[in-house]
This record gives structure tokens, C-alpha cells and sequence, in this order.
């Protein structure tokens, strides 16, 4: 087997599930032979112990007339249950027909190897990097990456890049590249509505007693007008409208709608009217229940009216609405409707920023330069529905542009048994690194 | 203690709970026990063995010259639970402060047990009764009178009645008697609306995916308008308008909006407007979510689209409303909300019919003479807002007049622990049996 295959699979043996404190060895086991091998490859690396799993970093040596990347991933992977459902075991890492199996493969063991990888044929080759290089992988992406914001604080003198690139997202085909340069961010609170103190007979007080479900129904439909646009005054007023050329650009990608049907298995896609589904689902805000609940729960028929009923809602949303403001319009929309007669609580809410990076700076043009060398064609400029948390606290520590850049199939299984990622694209990305790190090193210094 | 009490007391011992099979011989020994007390104050009884609990029947010599009334009552008792919350055991029956205390003292057993002492004293004073008499007492009213029907069906010919009486129901207070001459009916079906086929990760699906739980509102918020009147197309066609003399004779009981609150200590009433309280119980219809539910439920937050979501709605109905024919424009009105991306589907409907009995008939006069000599005021002409389902057993059988003459209070706590039932309701309740005998006694028969 090749060196890469053989390190990767090093790599993907350590069941470093962070979830579960049985594999903390494993964590530990892990974190230390990835600092090993950074070292093994010319590198000065770290074990930073945290309240949770440590954080591992690496770097060459820096030279005040480069450029400083930082090359983001982490090394622990999500649990393997239902393990009935893999075909072999997640921990003994296997090549089929061009594909590698192992939990961690796409997610992001296989991602951040690439990295790795290339910077060793660099640096065996050239004997030195074109640009100061900070390798940062930490071990509880996963879990929420609760500990890395105080870390990277206590550690932004000595990491402070002038880039940030991350490959954990995904291509659109095993032959078409893509940059993400958006990503949607989340808006989560929960509503409850008190009616009676408890629940009561509908025939000896249906017509007297408010019902806190139907109350919280008018509410949630309230969200919407008849188009499925969002009916909140006020919630549209900072999204970023599509740009045309972001219009031209996705109506250019393969036709996702059968591949979405596929997934998504209901009579029918259902969504804003005047839109694509990519266009939807990347660039334009949703609100959406994510459970409901109240009253009789069992078989059957039981007369009652509930006490309370409850609704989680979540509204995704995207450049450059406000989380903030969001939630303040949320709140006020919310309590608008709610009749004096029935008890409104709104729990505090979760939120995350949506995230844009611009793919024509001068760092964006440098990694589209650079996956053209890799694949011989143009990445797709596209965004993603969900939302990255821990994009928001580099943004916030480090103040600097990130590029995503993917290299996971939409079927890799990430999070799910039989992850998969495919060898052609790990050593794409291998040459991929080399590539980004050369093109990224020639764009000028900002003034 | 008085004959009355004593013979009270000898009833209320047995624990005759229906639901409970544990209890199937003190059903057995208390239907015994009542065949045997109607034999010793002179009337032929027999208990018929039915698939369940037996029905103890009684009656007089009859004579075709004479009217028949049928008295209906039940043996039967709620299950005691929660046994803690009682003061004092549950089938020891007390008197303190001229309350009866007894699981069954208001429902049904004093009630029944009140008829039963009146014919006992007419036979005493007089040695016959003025009309031809059916004593009726089922086993099995708490767990729904399921093999009543088939039972009545099998002796229609020797049951049939002129005329049926029922003490079950309320009076307004203990010096307010009322006759209830109206009761709503009901309508119960679960919608459930599916969506995708598993739940979804609401940020990679959230804008193409419908959400069932969403749309699942948008169908409860259009079962009302913004006056909370009804908005399914023809669903007031055959609502009986209040009639000027109820909105009048209801105007002058004492008010129990606070009584309502106190019960449902909500931060307010609420209810179609254009109506008070009593007529929105009593004779206006309603639409209720007894339960709904749908994706996550635990505790926190979870961004998944729910692949479904479902609602448990009845409706309450008032003359002259047919169930199966709200039961279709319901089923309409659903479908046509139903975007055609989400698969709906309806449960079978429960349907019972609203009761409607009229106080100005022969029979209705008799009974507001017989309860004005009792109590020396006229009784009340009210609706009550729940649902008697053996009445529409009783009115397909037989097809006559049903009187509802109840005794018990507002408080009594029926089917709750610490029931009660007043002493003086209950020496009033043999009164009523005497006068209401010779008052139906005088109805002629009908041509």
C-alpha cells in the first residue's frame, strides 16, 4: 500500500470518538501520534492539554516576510452507532473499488491528512514551505468545539494567520470542486404557551377555556404567508438579495432536485416560492419547527383541553441578517399574536452568525487558482444550508478570511455508518495543499 | 341514622368499580344486593348477566291504562385513585355537615338511590304507583355502557317507555334546580401529516423539505377566524340559533365566569365572541386540539425537519348538527388546506350525536311542575356542554322523551376523590321521585 493510505490508516485506527469518555485514551493515543507525526515530518508540534480533549498544533519555522495560514481540522470523529449497519468494522479502514471506509474517512481525518500529506512532499521535496504554516487540530469538533474559542484567545499572539483554510465540507461530484464561501446561520429558541392550570374536560369548559395548541398553531402559522415566504415584519430587511452572478453560477451545477427527492422522500419539495432549491437552501432564511408538543400524547381519543403546549423553532438564516435582531423580531412577532388570555414563555435563545467570505479577494482568487491546478477545472462558487459554529469564533479571535474547501462526496456518510471518502480525492487534495499553499503565499500583504 | 341513610349507606359500601376486574365480585354482589332491595319494597327485579357488568332491572305490576316511565341509573363508580388525596376512606360513606362523603354519593348512587326511596314510600302510603314503572340500573355507564345498547336492542318490547327519567346530571346551586334539556354532541379524529420519510437535518434540507409540523398549524389555525368563530365552509349551516327565551333565562342565573376561572385558571377566558359563557358552553359548537406532537422532544434544542407530525381534534357540536355531516366538511376542509408535498391522513371519526329534549313538551311541563312542588321555585331550563352518549342509545331504542332532572352540585366531585352529595339534595331527589311520578302520571297518552 502507498505511504499516503498507510499514514491515513494509521490515523483512522484511533477510535477517537470525543463524545465518549471510554475513548478518552484514544483521544489522548491520538492527538500524541498526530503530534508525532508533525514532528516526523519536520515540524514543531504541541499537545495543549484543555478542560476536554487536547488541541494539537504544528508549525515550521516563521519568517516575518511570508505570508501565516493556518490550516484548520480536527481529529476526532463522531460515534459509529448503529453499528449493525456497517458493512465492516469503522475501525479497521479498507480500500474497495477507489473508496476508503472507515469512520473518520471524510470527517475529517481523511481532510486534514490530505493537508498533512502535502505539506510533507513539500518540504521533502523543496526543504521548506512558501509560507509560515500553522497546522491547529483539535479534538471536539464533534461535541461543539466548547473549548477552543478560550484556547485560541489564550493563543492568538502565536496563531494569528493572515488566511485561515479549512477542508471540511464537501465537492459536488467526484469530479467537480467547489469553494464554499457561505453558509447559513441559526436562530434556536423555544416557545410554550400556558392555558389552564391543568388540563380540562373539552365539554365542560370547550368554549371558555383558551387552547394553548391552538394558539401556538396560529402562531407557527403565522410564519409564513401563502407563498411559504417568512411573514415576520421586518425579517427580511438584511438579507443579502442573490447576486446574479450567483444565480448563473448554480444554475450551471448538476440538477440536485432528484438526488434532494431522493433523501428527502415526502410527496413533493416544498419551499419559498420564486426560487431554486439551491437557491433556497444556501441563500435564502427558513423557520422551522423542529418539534411540537402538548396534551394527550397516547392512543386514541382522550376530551381534554391541554394546560400547555410547546414548539422548538429554528430559523436558519443567511448574510447578512442579524441573529440578534432576528431574535428580537421573533420575540415581538411572536408575542403580537399571543392573545393576553394564555402565558407566552420564550426560552433564551441559541444562535450562530451566517458566515460569507468573498470569493474575489485576493485570497478567494488564489484558492480558485489553486484547485484549478489540482483538478484542471474551476471550483463551483456555491454556499450550504447548515451553518459551521466554529467558523464564527475565528472570525471572531482572528478577524481573517476563511476558505472552504471540501473534499467530501455528498455521499460520504459523514456522522452515519460507512463513511466513505474517495482515495482519487484524497490525493487530490494532497496536491490540492501544495497548490494552495504556493498560490496563497503570492498574494500581496494587505496594506 | 334515618332509614334513608342507612339503605344510601348499604349501596355506597360495595366498591363496585367497572373498569377494574379486580372488582368484578362486588359488582356481582352489589347488582345482587339491588334486585334484592327493589323485591323487598315490593317491585319484581331481576339481574340480567350480560358480556359484562349485569344490569339489575325492576319494575311494578303494569297495566295498559296507564303511562310507563322508565327511571335509568348506573351502580357503577369511578376507580378511586388517587386513594391519598381522599379525606377519608372512599366506600366508608359519612355524613359531616349534611354531606354525604362516598365514592358514588353523587354519581350515580345517591341519585338512583333517591328514586328507588320515593317509590318505596308511594308504595308505603299508598300501596301502588301512579304510573306503570321500569327501573333501569346499569353496571357499566364509567367504562361507556358497551353492552347496553345490545341489551335494550333484545328488550325493546318489555322496556318500552312512554317517557324515560335520568338523574345524572347537576343542579346550579343546592337550592337551584334545573332541568337539562340539552347536550352537546362530539366529533373525534386524529390528522396526522406526513412529510419526509425520516426526520432531516433542518440545516442541509430546511427550505426544500415540507415540514409537517408546520403545515400541521397552518390546518389548526384555519379551523378558527380571528372572532375564534369556525371557519370550515358550512359548519354553522344547521347550528339551532339561541332562542331568545334561553339567552334570557340563562341571563338570569348567578354568574360563574368566576367560578369558570377559578376551575381554569387560565389568565383569561376565551371564546367566540358575540356570546357569554354559558351560551358558548351550552349551545354554540367548538373546535379543540386535545393533543399534538411531533419531532424532538427533549430537552434543549435539535435542528431536524420531523418527517410527521399529528393532531387529536374534537369537536363539539349542538343541535342541530349532524356529526357525519361535520365530520365530512372537516374531512374537506383538511384536504383542501393540505398542500399535495405532505401526505394527510385521517383517523375514523368517533361520532355522538347532541341531545335535544324540549322543556315546553307535555312530558317537560310535568317535570317542571314536579320539581316546582319539590323545591317550591321552577327549575332552571339549561344545556350542559359535554356529551351523555347512552342518550342516543336510548333515544334510538325507544324514541321518547328524555327528562334530565340531576341532583348533584357543581362541587361534588364526581369521577375526583371526596365526591359528595348533599342530604338535603338527596331527601329533595325522593320528593321529586313522588311528584314526578303523579305529574307524568297526568300526561295523556299521545294520540
Amino acid at each position: 500500500m502507498s505511504h499516503h493510505l498507510d499514514t491515513l490508516f494509521e490515523f483512522l485506527r484511533f477510535q477517537s470518538v470525543s463524545a465518549d469518555s471510554a475513548y478518552t485514551p484514544q483521544m489522548l493515543g491520538c492527538a500524541e501520534w498526530l503530534a508525532g507525526y508533525f514532528r516526523k515530518i519536520g515540524l514543531s508540534a504541541e499537545v495543549h492539554p484543555t478542560a476536554g480533549h487536547p488541541v494539537v498544533t504544528a508549525r515550521n519555522e516563521h519568517r516575518p516576510d511570508r505570508r501565516t495560514v493556518l490550516i484548520y481540522g480536527h481529529y476526532d470523529v463522531q460515534p459509529v452507532d448503529p453499528l449493525a449497519l456497517w458493512t465492516r468494522p469503522p475501525f479497521e479502514p479498507a480500500v474497495e473499488e477507489g473508496v476508503i471506509y472507515a469512520r473518520g474517512s471524510a470527517d475529517n481525518k481523511g481532510q486534514i491528512m490530505a493537508h498533512i500529506l502535502g505539506v510533507e512532499e513539500t518540504l521533502k521535496a523543496k526543504g521548506d514551505l512558501p509560507v509560515n504554516l500553522i497546522f491547529l487540530v483539535e479534538g471536539e469538533e464533534e461535541i461543539g468545539s466548547g473549548h477552543l474559542g478560550p484556547f485560541l484567545e489564550a493563543h492568538r499572539e502565536s496563531l494569528q494567520p493572515d488566511v485561515i483554510a479549512i477542508s471540511d465540507t464537501g465537492m459536488i461530484s467526484p469530479d467537480l470542486p467547489a469553494l464554499t464561501y457561505g453558509l447559513r446561520g441559526i436562530l434556536a429558541l423555544e416557545v410554550r404557551v400556558k392555558g389552564p392550570a391543568t388540563d380540562l374536560h373539552s365539554g365542560s369548559y370547550g368554549g371558555l377555556a383558551p387552547n394553548p395548541a391552538t394558539i401556538l398553531a396560529r402562531m407557527i402559522a403565522s410564519l409564513h404567508d401563502d407563498e411559504f415566504r417568512i411573514a415576520i415584519p421586518g425579517f427580511y430587511d438584511r438579507v443579502l438579495p442573490l447576486q446574479e452572478w450567483e444565480r448563473e453560477e448554480w444554475a450551471k451545477l448538476p440538477d440536485t432536485d432528484d438526488e434532494f427527492r431522493k433523501v428527502i422522500r415526502s410527496r413533493g419539495l416544498l419551499g419559498e416560492t420564486g426560487y431554486t432549491s439551491l437557491e433556497r437552501l444556501w441563500a435564502r432564511p427558513t423557520a422551522e419547527v423542529n418539534g411540537i408538543g402538548g396534551g394527550y400524547q397516547g392512543e386514541g381519543s382522550k376530551t381534554v383541553i391541554p394546560s400547555e403546549a410547546f414548539a422548538k423553532l429554528t430559523f436558519r438564516l443567511v448574510p447578512n441578517q442579524s441573529p440578534r435582531e432576528i431574535d428580537a423580531l421573533v420575540r415581538q412577532h411572536l408575542q403580537n399574536i399571543c392573545p393576553p388570555e394564555v402565558e407566552l414563555t420564550l426560552s433564551d435563545s441559541h444562535i450562530g452568525e451566517p458566515f460569507m467570505s468573498d470569493p474575489q479577494s485576493a485570497d478567494g482568487l488564489a484558492a480558485r487558482r489553486a484547485v484549478a491546478r489540482t483538478w484542471e477545472c474551476e471550483p463551483a462558487l456555491i454556499r450550504q444550508g447548515g451553518s459551521i459554529p466554529i467558523l464564527q469564533t475565528f472570525q471572531q479571535v482572528f478577524g481573517t478570511d476563511i476558505l472552504l474547501l471540501g473534499l467530501a462526496q455528498p455521499g460520504c456518510a459523514a456522522h452515519a455508518p460507512n463513511e466513505n471518502f474517495l482515495v482519487k480525492n484524497f490525493e487530490e487534495g494532497i496536491r490540492l495543499n501544495q497548490a494552495l499553499l504556493e498560490e496563497l503565499a503570492a498574494v500581496p500583504a494587505k496594506s
